[in-house]
This record gives structure tokens, C-alpha cells and sequence, in this order.
């Protein structure tokens, strides 16, 4: 199957090695917003085009993967491009799902296409574990953990604030509130108890670190809800020690039948949490061609996709092997 | 939707229990090879029949939960069955399961109706894991580590050997070799490495202790690969600490994109075995029934299944809610 790639971010990279270890994916080419000439992909014989382009390429990509983010650009970008290929997005704005989803389903539904919102592992792999979960024990209770891991998000909070020069934050789940959970204690825990935010902040040559130690803890949403803690460190020790982007977590559902409980948990440990997303949005496109195929359309989401469609092995075959 | 349950041990008993536990399921009634004089079952207003009256029972029955052994019973019940409704079994003698599926499909698809196969937890839900994970990330490596809990298969040989009065088995994973994996180390692993077998065991006064523990170390398939442990105790220490019906285990999956690691993991840790099993059964019975009203029909595993089926809950309402 021929795939494309809409943006080259640390996503779009993930995507494109995924797409190279799987034998029954193609990348036909990545589409960019920047100067095509000025961006070098890994592909060996695959293009760089300007987005525009894609207009004209219905014929030559059978699932667009959409590799933009969640505030600006996939709201606008994965409704466009499901009017014209099967598409993948991994947006992940909670509160605006149904909106997105209702406008991807609209388009796709008019073009004839499959467009799949919200793959990778939260939402995505986790969401699954979550609704299996209930599905199989009702009326028992889910837990999310995230973590040790980066938060892109929360790392350019910091960046944002003046006199900063570069930061990185983890987020660390409360080794006790894991534990609680996993003995099948259902606590009801606060935010500050489930998790720690731990802040690594290059600072500008005079800045007021004691002030933008009390911006970063202050900052509402971000950081205000959270135990903080912020070590100010140089920029070579920055990149040495904190340049990678892992990340992991685990949901953990607990339930009963009757006086019996039961604990599941499913958990991730991620030395790069872009190229572990990019592997499951290249999975999804693999489901999305092969349902279009079968005659599906509209928007789905990773609940509609029967777990066979994923795999580039036949039915007999995880039958034989996986079952 | 009206659901029969056709066999009523343990995992009948535990179909039942989440029945009760599923607010969109109704128990039509529980069909037996016993006098069905002699069968009490739990759920108020429910019949008992013999399993006779099932062939005149299409029509007040949606979908037939199988709960019989995989040895005798399922090869011949479950395309049996589906011919005459939807049917749901846990089929997991896994060198059969081609010729299993076979026959389901080709009676299931006769009578346009679905039979669902091989579904509890492993084969299941740690099939799905394996699934998910190898679809993901292709080229890493899945490890499956049972227990710690009872085999009720295992605790039948036992009591099979001459002098035994009763006994239970669990399976038990070697620490080391779950630690290893967890670490992303990627062993080979022999079978006597991964987990060992604790036997209690009850004898009849007088029977020669040193010849059955001898003949349940030795006993191939069973024990002899496996370093196993016999503790001899009075039938009353057995009914005391070891009545219950505990299992679990894990599905780890290591993988990489390039350089980077990661780690996936699937959990359960269950207090009772036939009760999580047959919660299992339940959703997918609810699968089944939907399934087939939108046209689906032959043979199925929970490959096959897209998890939004197995939920109680609309689209809307998990997508909101659990993604």
C-alpha cells in the first residue's frame, strides 16, 4: 500500500520508520508546509512536496498519514484531506472529539473515504485498554497513569516564559498512588496525588531564577495542580542527559464479579514516544485501506477497528501464530 | 439481548454471574446434560432445561454461550450450535483451533449466523495483546507468563495418580525470568525457566508418598519439564487455603524502532479464573448478537471483533468517555 506523509515534525520521522519496517507499506512521498528543498527525509527513491500538491495525487496515495497538531492544525487539515484519501490523524484535544469527529465523518463520508481520528497510545492503545476493561467487568474503575515521560506540551509552557532558553519537563506518576492502585485499593486521588511534574530549565546569563522558578510552579492547568520541582541546568547538560523524548504509562482497571477482584493493566515503556505514535498511526493506515477497501467510510476511531485490520498477516496465519 | 448458557460448571456459573452484572443481557435459561431436576442455578426467573429443548429454541434465544470442555465437548457443540444460533465458546486447545474454526464457519455461515471462537483470556485477551503489539511494532518479540494460579489441567493429573485423594496446581512465573524480560533483555527462554509448578496435594492414609511425588515430577508434558515442588497436606488445609480459582498473568512484548526500545505489557491478576473467563464470554456474546443483526456471519475470533461491539455503550458515549 502507498502511503503519504503530511508534516515532517518528530511524528511525520516516526511515521516514515515505521512505513520503512513495514514490507507491505510504501512511502510515496511527505508533504510539507516549508520550502520542499529545504527538507531531507530518510527515504531513499520517496519525494518532498509541497502540500499543495497533494490536490493532484489522489491516484498515487492510498492513506494520507496526518502528522500536524491538535490546536491549529488538524482540526482544519484532516476534514480537507479526508474529502480526498483515506486518512490517519492522532488528534487529541479530549473535550473537541465529537466536533472533529463529526466533521471527518462528514467529509469522508461524502468522498467514499476512511478517516481515522485519534490513533497512537493516548489517546489510541490506552483508550482501548479502557473500554475493553469495562467492557468485560462493568462497573469497576480506570486509572491512567503517564510517565516517567516528556511532555512536549509542558516543555514549551516553560520555553514560553522570559528568561527562559530551553527546558524539558517529565512527568513522573507517584510511585505510592501506583502502588494503591495496583493493590485494588480504588483511591479516589487528586491530580497532585496521581502525578509529579520534575522541570529541567536552561536560563538566559542573569535571569531572575527565583522568578521564573515561581512562574513555572504558578502557571495554571500546567503546573499549579502539581507537586514542581525546577533545576535549573547549563544547555550542554540539557542536551546530553535530556535529549530524548520517552515515555510510557500504564491504565489500570480495577473491577469485580461478585466478591472476586480482579486487577488489569496494561503499561507502556517508550524510549521515544514520536516513533512508537508514528508505529501505531502506520498500523491504522494498513486497517484504514484494507476497510475502505471493503467497502467502509466515514470516521472511526480506534473502537471501530477490528484488531485483524492491523495486521499485515493473514487470517489463518494470527490464527496459527497469535491466537 | 436474550442469552442461553449450554453447560453449568465453573465457567457456566461464571457466564452466568455476568450476565447478571450486564444490564442489556437477560438469562434465558441454563441447558444441561444433567437432570435438570437437579440443577439450582442463580439468576431469579431463569429455566433449567435439558439441553434436548435447545433445537426448539431459536426464537427465544439470541445468542447460545458454550460452556463445555475443549477436549470433547466444543468440537462437536459448538458447529452444532451454530447452525441453530449465534454462538460464543472458549475453545483453547490451540493445534485444533484451524480445524475448530473450519467446521464453526462452515455451519455458522449455513445458517447466517456468527459463532465466535477461542475467546477468554488466553486465547483472548492475551491473544489481542500479542496482536496489537506485533501489528505495532514488527520484528520484536512477545513472552507469555501464566500466574500465578490454579490449572484446574494440571490439578486433574494430579488426581488421577494412584493414592491421591484431591490436590490443586499452580503455575507459578520464575521471578527472574519475568524480571529479565520486563528489562527489555530479550532472553531465550526454556520452558523449565519461565515458570515452576506447585503441587498441594491430599494422599489416602497409607499411600506411598515418595511414588507419587516421583510420579507427578516425572509425569511428561505435565511436569517433567518444569522444576515442581509437591507439599503433601490434609484435605482440610486444602479446602481451607486453596478453594479459590486464582490466575493471571502477563503478556510482554519487546520491540524497537531503530535504537529505541520499547515495552509493552498486558496484566491480570484475577481472583477467579471461570469468573473473568465468562465476563469475557458475555461481551462477546453482546458482540455476536450485533454483529449479526448488521449482516456479519461464519466463524470469528475476537481478532475479528471491533471493540466498540463488545460495549454497552453507544459511539457517542465511549468515544466521549474511554478515548
Amino acid at each position: 500500500m502507498r502511503v503519504g506523509i503530511l508534516g515532517y515534525g518528530n511524528l511525520g520521522k516516526g511515521v516514515e520508520k515505521a512505513i520503512a519496517a513495514n514490507d507491505d507499506q510504501e512511502l510515496v512521498a511527505v508533504f510539507t508546509r516549508r520550502d520542499p528543498s529545504t527538507v531531507k527525509i530518510a527515504t531513499p527513491g520517496a519525494k518532498v512536496f509541497a502540500e499543495e500538491e497533494l490536490s493532484h495525487m489522489q491516484e498515487e496515495i492510498d492513506v494520507l498519514i496526518l502528522c500536524g497538531g491538535s490546536a491549529t492544525d488538524l482540526p482544519v487539515m484532516t476534514p480537507k484531506y479526508a474529502s480526498l484519501f483515506n486518512v490517519v490523524d492522532s488528534f487529541d484535544t479530549h473535550a473537541n472529539i465529537p466536533t472533529h469527529f463529526a466533521a471527518v465523518d462528514e467529509a469522508a463520508k461524502k468522498a467514499g473515504k476512511v478517516g481515522v481520528i485519534s490513533c497512537g497510545w493516548d489517546p489510541g492503545m490506552f483508550s482501548l485498554s479502557r473500554l475493553y476493561a469495562h467492557s468485560i467487568l462493568p462497573g469497576g474503575k480506570d486509572y491512567t497513569f503517564w510517565g516517567r515521560g516528556v511532555s512536549q506540551g509542558h516543555s514549551d509552557a516553560i520555553r514560553r516564559i522570559e528568561g527562559v532558553l530551553d527546558a524539558r519537563q517529565y512527568t513522573v506518576p507517584v510511585p505510592e498512588a501506583l502502588d494503591r492502585v495496583r493493590r485494588g485499593e480504588n483511591p479516589t486521588l487528586s491530580t497532585r496525588e496521581k502525578h509529579t511534574r520534575e522541570c529541567f530549565v536552561v536560563a538566559k546569563e542573569g535571569a531572575d531564577l527565583s522568578r521564573i522558578e515561581k512562574e513555572i510552579k504558578e502557571m495554571p492547568n500546567y503546573f499549579a495542580d502539581y507537586d514542581t520541582t525546577v533545576t535549573f541546568i547549563s544547555q550542554e547538560e540539557l542536551n546530553e542527559k535530556h535529549s530524548g523524548l520517552p515515555h510510557g504509562g500504564s491504565v489500570i482497571y480495577t473491577g469485580s464479579t461478585g466478591e472476586n477482584k480482579h486487577t488489569i493493566e496494561y503499561r507502556l515503556e517508550l524510549d521515544s514516544n514520536p516513533e512508537f505514535t508514528g508505529s501505531i498511526l502506520a498500523a491504522v493506515a494498513r486497517a484504514a485501506h484494507r476497510m475502505n477497501r471493503e467497502g467502509a467510510k466515514g470516521a472511526k476511531t480506534m473502537f471501530d477497528i477490528a484488531p485483524a485490520y492491523l495486521s499485515p498477516l493473514s487470517g489463518e496465519e494470527i490464527r496459527a501464530h497469535l491466537l
